[in-house]
């Protein structure tokens, strides 16, 4: 498999919701200008970026929807369920916690932690709240790969240093502080301020932005 | 000034939260190698990515870390304080109303929309919830420019529907489901269950992602 690059790994998710919602409407067959249509991209940055994953085309046949989106799953890892923890039971901890969007794509919040003594042995629907000492013996237990960290950013390398004794192998860190990968374990960090950021980029400079799918009518707004 | 490619503007966000950094530790000049290693790519990388907002650096010197910190928050737009709505009190409103990592980035929840009587009226942290029904009026009274939509994908529409008759000019939506730019207003979609899914692909994929930073020892997790 080639190398494949970031911007087009960050479209996996897009495409893989794209497939579902035609898989839901029976449409089983799609060409790469349809799939461009409904993204907002070009179809030679569609079939570009599918051409990382195989030959799925066929000539005036189009892409087999199925086959995509079992093929996107797995290169996604999302074609086994994973166990998450959330790390921090405040305000971001605990609506995370309560989201619905994540059972259906594979991700299911089994425990959460806090070191405040007034949430310890509290749940937040249904799932418990452990003290920040349990996190070794809970992620065994419950065999948990994946940890969300919504602390203060105060108290992330306290919390990273806790998870490196563990077999977490990736944080969705949440604490507002960039860090980078730690060992074995990957991190993607979202920053929710970064994210407006992004949006005042985009509308204070519309037309100076160098979108991949050069003549494209749509910009890509990832 | 040349169009600048996306993920450079991805990673404005980083350099400037990294320069915050270094100003908090009266830190003045800066090379590009110093930059690079704080924020994991490799410096012809950096280099590479500032030279779009012009001659920051002068050679033996490095950069100076108020000018490209300046400079970068005049590119995100972040200069001028945004006002900035929450359109849906669910749990992720909620905690996005109350999240404190907005205020000091530039941009102030004013105001929180909702369809539920039982809501309505009601107020988050001291920000009013108002009904769905006021949104043009009070959008127009405080002045906001951003919308953050945490409704259910299904209210979607109606609310953009809404918003296109006002003059916001961005949206993030975090309703789950992927919408493109809609007339004027730029939309940046936040999709939680995509960042997990991003992150599993890096876990299950760890050699396979091409990191822009050939030879960088880090990789680029953003």
């Amino acid at each position: 498999m080639k190398k494949i690059p970031v911007p087009t790994v960050n479209r996996l998710s897009i495409y893989l919701k794209c497939f579902n919602e035609l898989l839901d409407s029976n449409i089983l067959n799609v060409s790469s200008s349809e799939i461009a249509k409904i993204i907002g991209l070009n179809s030679a940055q569609v079939r570009k970026d599918l051409a990382y994953f195989g030959k799925f085309g066929r000539r005036g046949f189009g892409y087999n929807v199925s086959y995509l989106k079992e093929n996107i799953t797995k290169i996604l890892g999302t074609h086994k369920n994973w166990n998450v923890a959330i790390i921090g039971a405040g305000n971001l901890g605990r609506a995370l916690t309560m989201y619905k969007g994540f059972l259906n794509r594979g991700f299911s919040i089994v425990a959460c932690f806090d070191n405040d003594p007034a949430k310890i042995g509290w749940e937040i629907d249904g799932i418990n709240i452990y003290s920040i000492e349990e996190i070794e013996k809970i992620i065994k237990k419950e065999k948990i790969e994946i940890a969300i960290i919504t602390t203060p950013s105060s108290s992330l390398s306290e919390i990273i240093n806790i998870l490196k004794k563990t077999n977490i192998k990736g944080i969705l860190n949440f604490a507002g502080k960039h860090i980078l990968n730690e060992g074995k374990i990957m991190i993607r960090n979202v920053d929710l301020a970064l994210e407006l950021e992004q949006l005042t980029f985009l509308i204070s400079n519309k037309n100076k932005i160098q979108t991949e799918e050069k003549g494209g009518k749509n910009q890509d707004n990832l």
